[in-house]
């Protein structure tokens, strides 16, 4: 059999470390792969091309991405090369994620696919139904999916390769994550930011992320500009990023594959010295890591020209080169002779298995690029140690009885997640410059903010062995906590609230991500991804109205119920204890709103975990409707719960015959029915707590129409009026905030008497004197610039 | 009177080629500047220190950043400087934007501020009021708000300068953007891209943009990357960007300014230079514009310590350095002394105005800052010319009986308003690399895509002069556009529905921009954002379940009514109507959501163009209730409404006595109470429209539950049953996508039947047909892999 590669490949005459025997085995295997690709895009039959290619052997919608495919499927290639040469333990993020055939071809060419799909078996039968599937109704999407073995990144939304491979790689020493960022998605915000996650990786810790930077020329319909800008550019940029870039130029796939074999020689030598020099030496400077620029052709190996007009190494090549293949002979034959191009008889032996010399060259086990356990992290899960969250409760003799910022307290049950898992090496916080700022602070007496760069004196915990990530960039935040997770370890995201948003379509990704996963047998459930939103929309004092928006929870609630949960727990202790269940939690996204101020505290320990525990409930010691209410006042969130209490205590002094129920709503998807969310209440616990016809009342964090959303359905949703952020706002005092949009206690106190017709002739002095309160404070802030004693230190007196 | 500026002045060495005099007002205009800044954060009274400062002259809650203020101030002053001697058209956009004290006080010191707000005015009670203001209950913000005369960009959420400032230069060839970049806001992604904006400036056609990166050198707790990485990796990176960065660093005053009037002078040479090339050469190569690199200490000028420990050039400048100054005297002291170093004597006169020679070094009119009218961008506003988009129209000889591409007619008439627009240049297309693959082609007739690098033979309408803006980068599209918009021009962005998400958090901005500057008298409106998102949900056929996502609406409508709108326009012409009515509008946001494929088209432009007027109407023509239906069907969005006539013409053939309404809703507002939203319909019109008492089946593009929160206030809502999408999705044929989110034509037949009871015993056979189709379709597309021939090619026959 002539393992000899494509005809191209005599004319090279660079200096060949790589021998020619090898060389042809490893173009064979490329081919092999290119093979697969091109198959799984175009066949529904005849696998082999064992009989000349009829339209029915192809698939009637031609779906999917041809062009950066044969890229993709070159550095696996040679990736497996060096794996195997050195025993490496990697990893392959594929950037352009669209290029699903390439990672498809490659795991089921090293037989990882198969073990997870045994009904995709390596022969004829199993490659008619890999490519049939692909992109098919009921078979496997397009993209580099959760059902792609090998894969913690999608890469349909680009931004993110590279951002997910370093958290992949912080904590993992063993591990190089081989990122593949394709020049579009070079473009992006997110990737362009990426670069500087270098300034945060520690040899001596961390694994390393070997950046492949392909420069395939084109997007959908133009240039990208990396592969345009004058190549002196090019590289000044990427050595300012801080990287040392080596170029694999050339579209002749001999000399490539000479270059390409060199070039990852040398670049995984570099990053063994790096790592030998900073683990023996305990160098803390940050090294100039390796990476690679890769330069070929787009569609490389594909149709030259379709009906005339250029197609390789054009943006013509992809999505598919040639189209109407039922209707067009002349496109059936080249899609025929494009096949047959990588000679499949040479490939494939008689039953349609790739041929034994071949499939040698693949690495085994797990150290296959498709079954490195690292990329199914839940295999590599250990739960963290988490400290009984009652050590660290804020005594609260009665409530009211005690003031507390909560999440100065949650920053000290941190702190000892962060010591009690401290040699696992698994647990992270991250947060754009943030930590302090949201009174996390308690952790730095643990560990310090991971910095590789120059230090001054006057620093503040910054340590190359800092486990607290802060860059001034969410998406990087969310990203490096993204790859961090999906390998099996655990984190969570302090932000502002307003500031979230930034991520919004990372979190999207990331939940759908979650949602396809819990359905693919073979993946293991990983930890939560965990937001503490603070500096919320109710105290931005130094901001204003660009810091105030409380959207993220309406955002989240969108994606499917079952892997997101949003929780408001309304003081110290109950955040506490939300705290440790998010920690505990698997598979999930979930959402704590929490101020960072001095405010009362409600709940002891035990209260707040029985409070959180049923995620909503009665606060008796507010009520005093005996079971029959004439007003239930409900609240979700901290400042509307605060609110709520002074509206109540005003409420039962001027009129104590008001029999009011007070809810709090600590896990807001109790709200919802209980067929929409596992959380959900049944229909007859909700009516219980909130009656079938009593007037509700309910203040809440957010904007006020996604309790309506929540509880349409709900018996008694006709009585239910909500207060909370509408959209008012600007740099004022905390009780002006809550005035402007009408959920002050005074506003709170007058839509009581509005729903309570009982009241009568009783209700029109109190509502009098809640108008003649707000023009009061009204005068005062305008005077004082700041809110009055009373309201400052209101405290609950039951 | 003594000018001489700060003491250190007299050490400085540098060849001087700014005469002394002039140096000494420099600085002492700079120290005025950075005294108002100061004032502003602390003083409540005793604005000219004209008596010992008291705990009574100092704000209760300090509120405010001085740590970016001075640089930002110093910046001011010499831009001032060169605006002056070489008569600039320049504006200021200010990335620190919550360094507002320094813009507020610039705007003061050249005489704008009072123009705008005559209650602040030059004198000792102007003084006062401006100080009082600030961070004060019913004041200014602290930021760059839209209040701020001169401003175009608030800068509270960072990222977003640069591409403001790209956007403002476009198409104003005279202008120059100086563009202030924190060194924060620099590892942000957007802004690490938009860097690349370089690359679609075209000195012959468009205005420069003098970044300016001020570094120095802290963020809210942690030094910058930016500041701390090797200054030749710095350098590298800025030269990699393409830009040719000068170096203005120190901390003795006299030696800056020296070195900063120096560096000034030259960039202002080289962008002329550069200019004056292209403009007379007609060169198209890009070439590397000059940049300032600012480093400078954090709170320059400020306290050296406070309690100890190191400030000015420190984080713990950020926002205010001196605390409890009602309980700490020293700190009192300290401020006190601290504002007196200013030498406010020297500064203003004994009305408490600027003094003369000072004041004579802003330019005037216009030519100051915080006047010019490209930052209130609607003095500059000329409406477009619109062609009648009747001669866009589709033929429909009656509905259903013709097939179009919506978005490819709406770029037909894109294309138009380009060609009858190109003289005032004043109109632009964004996206990221998806004008072509969103079927608005036809602009290609017209115009090409923005392009300043190589080109190559097969390259496709690449142009210097291209008015197509292309880069993947949704960040940088969208801050391209708001730029444009707010500097008085008119634009669109197209873009994959799913990935606008990627810009939520910059809508949120913008929008807030809007509702505020709604309210300031003194800005002019604005032309509106308009989006238009395509390749939605329902047909991501190469790309799968990443690429499904319609929450942007949902996103959208939490902000201010008065400022959003959302239209789903069922086919081409409704579509066209739509575009239209978008770039006719003022201070909005539009999202208009079509799709690109292929489809039935209903209504012909006179009935396309009353449904757009009154945004929702019942379709007579699909319709048999006779004034009294059994069952409402609404629809909106294009998919749900050819579903839903499909469901229909099932529903009439085998059940012709059920009688049927069919409404279409393209304006999504007009469900929402008029109380809430101004294209809200009234109650009656709602009722009347829906009924009050009969079911309603509604077909929705997006997520169901947002249509269940428009209406749960209207009489008839308990009736109300509504599909969407709801987080169902995977490569599949464009009906199983239906199918999956229980939305196709059987599933609605099915919903139809179990709504209306008085169908009876009749109903059984039909759910159970509905039943059968709904396996054979499954049959179907898992043996072809796409949908069957009478659901690709069903059309409407009434």
């Amino acid at each position: 059999m002539d393992l000899k590669a494509t005809p191209s490949l005599g004319g090279a005459a660079a200096p060949a470390p790589l021998p020619d025997e090898e060389l042809g085995h490893l173009d064979a295997y490329w081919r092999a792969a290119n093979y697969l690709s091109v198959g799984q895009i175009y066949l529904l039959d005849n696998p082999l091309l064992r009989e000349p290619l009829k339209p029915g052997h192809v698939k009637p919608r031609l779906l999917g991405h041809w062009g950066t495919s044969p890229g993709l499927n070159f550095i696996y290639v040679h990736l497996n090369r060096v794996i195997k040469a050195q025993d490496l333990d990697m990893i392959y993020v594929a950037g352009p994620g669209h290029g699903g055939p390439a990672l498809v071809a490659n795991t089921y060419l090293e037989g990882s696919y198969s073990e997870f799909y045994p009904d995709v078996t390596e022969d004829e039968a199993g490659l008619r139904r890999l490519f049939r599937q692909f992109s098919f109704p009921g078979g496997v999407g397009s993209h580099v999916t959760a059902e792609t073995p090998g894969s913690i990144h999608e890469g349909g939304e680009l931004g993110y390769a590279l951002s997910h491979a370093f958290g992949a790689a912080f904590d993992n020493p063993e591990l190089i994550v081989a990122c593949v960022i394709g020049d579009g998605e070079a473009e992006t915000g997110p990737l362009a930011t990426a670069w500087h996650s270098n300034k945060f990786l520690n040899p001596a810790r961390d694994g390393a992320v070997l950046p492949i930077l392909h420069l395939n020329g084109y997007k959908i319909a133009n240039p990208t500009l990396l592969a345009r800008i004058d190549p002196r550019e090019l590289d000044a940029l990427l050595r300012g990023y801080g990287y040392a870039p080596r170029y694999v130029e050339g579209n002749d796939p001999a000399a490539m594959h000479r270059q390409m074999a060199v070039v990852l020689d040398e670049v995984i030598a570099e990053i063994r010295a790096i790592q030998a020099q900073a683990r023996t030496q305990a160098a803390t400077e940050r090294p100039r890591w390796p990476m690679i620029v890769l330069r070929s052709p787009k569609g490389w190996t594909g149709p030259k020209e379709v009906d005339g007009k250029k197609t390789e190494g054009h943006f013509r090549s992809h999505q598919v080169p040639l189209a109407e293949l039922h209707t067009n002979p002349d496109h059936l034959r080249q899609l025929e002779s494009w096949l047959k191009s990588y000679r499949p008889d040479e490939l494939f032996d008689e039953n349609g298995r790739l041929r034994t010399e071949l499939k040698a060259l693949a690495p085994q086990g797990t150290r296959r690029m498709g079954a490195n356990p690292h990329a199914n992290g839940g295999l590599r899960l250990r739960g963290l140690k988490l400290p009984d969250c009652r050590a660290f409760a804020v005594a609260v003799p009665a409530p009211g009885a005690a003031q507390a910022e909560s999440t100065r307290v949650m920053g000290q049950y941190l702190r000892e997640v962060m010591r009690l898992n401290a040699e696992h090496r698994n647990f992270r916080v991250f947060g754009p410059d943030e930590t302090a700022s949201n009174r996390l602070g308690a952790l730095f007496e643990v560990t310090g903010r991971a910095w590789m760069e120059r230090t001054e004196p006057d620093d503040d915990h910054l340590a190359a062995d800092g486990r607290v990530m802060e860059i001034l960039s969410e998406h990087s935040c969310q990203g490096w906590l993204e790859g961090y997770l999906l390998t099996g370890r655990h984190g969570l995201f302090s932000c502002y609230e307003a500031f979230i948003h930034i991520v919004d379509s990372m979190f999207n990704q990331h939940a759908k991500w979650l949602k396809v996963s819990k359905a693919v047998p073979w993946r293991r459930p990983v930890a939560s991804l965990n937001y503490l939103l603070t500096s919320h929309v109710w105290r931005q004092d130094h901001n204003g109205f660009s810091h105030q928006d409380p959207g993220f929870i309406d955002h989240v609630v969108n994606k499917k119920a079952d892997v997101i949960r949003v929780y408001l727990p309304p003081d110290a202790n109950t955040l506490l204890c939300v705290t440790e269940c998010c920690l505990r939690s698997r598979d999930l996204v979930n959402v704590v709103v929490a101020g960072k101020q001095p405010q009362p505290q409600w709940l002891g320990m035990d209260a707040a975990i029985k409070h959180c525990t049923a995620g909503i409930g009665i606060w008796d010691w507010a009520s005093n409707d005996d079971g029959d209410p004439d007003l239930v006042m409900a609240c979700a969130g901290d400042a509307p719960t605060l609110e709520t209490l002074a509206a109540v205590q005003i409420l039962r002094e001027h009129r104590p015959e008001l029999k009011i129920r007070v809810v709090n709503v600590v896990d807001l998807m109790t709200l919802q029915p209980r067929e929409e969310h596992p959380h959900g209440l049944s229909d007859r616990d909700f009516d219980t707590i909130f009656t079938t016809d009593k007037p509700i009342l309910f203040a809440y964090h957010g904007y006020p129409w996604l309790v309506h959303r929540l509880t349409y359905r709900r018996t008694n949703h006709g009585n239910l009026h909500v207060r909370g952020y509408k959209e008012e706002g600007t740099t004022t005092t905390p009780f002006d905030m809550l005035v402007r949009n009408d959920m002050d206690r005074f506003h709170l106190v007058c839509d009581a008497i509005d729903r309570v017709p009982a009241l009568g002739s009783r209700a029109a002095s109190l509502r009098q004197a809640m108008r003649d309160r707000l023009i009061e404070h009204r005068a005062y802030i305008t005077e004082h610039g700041e809110d009055p004693p009373d309201i400052r230190d209101w405290t609950w007196t039951a």
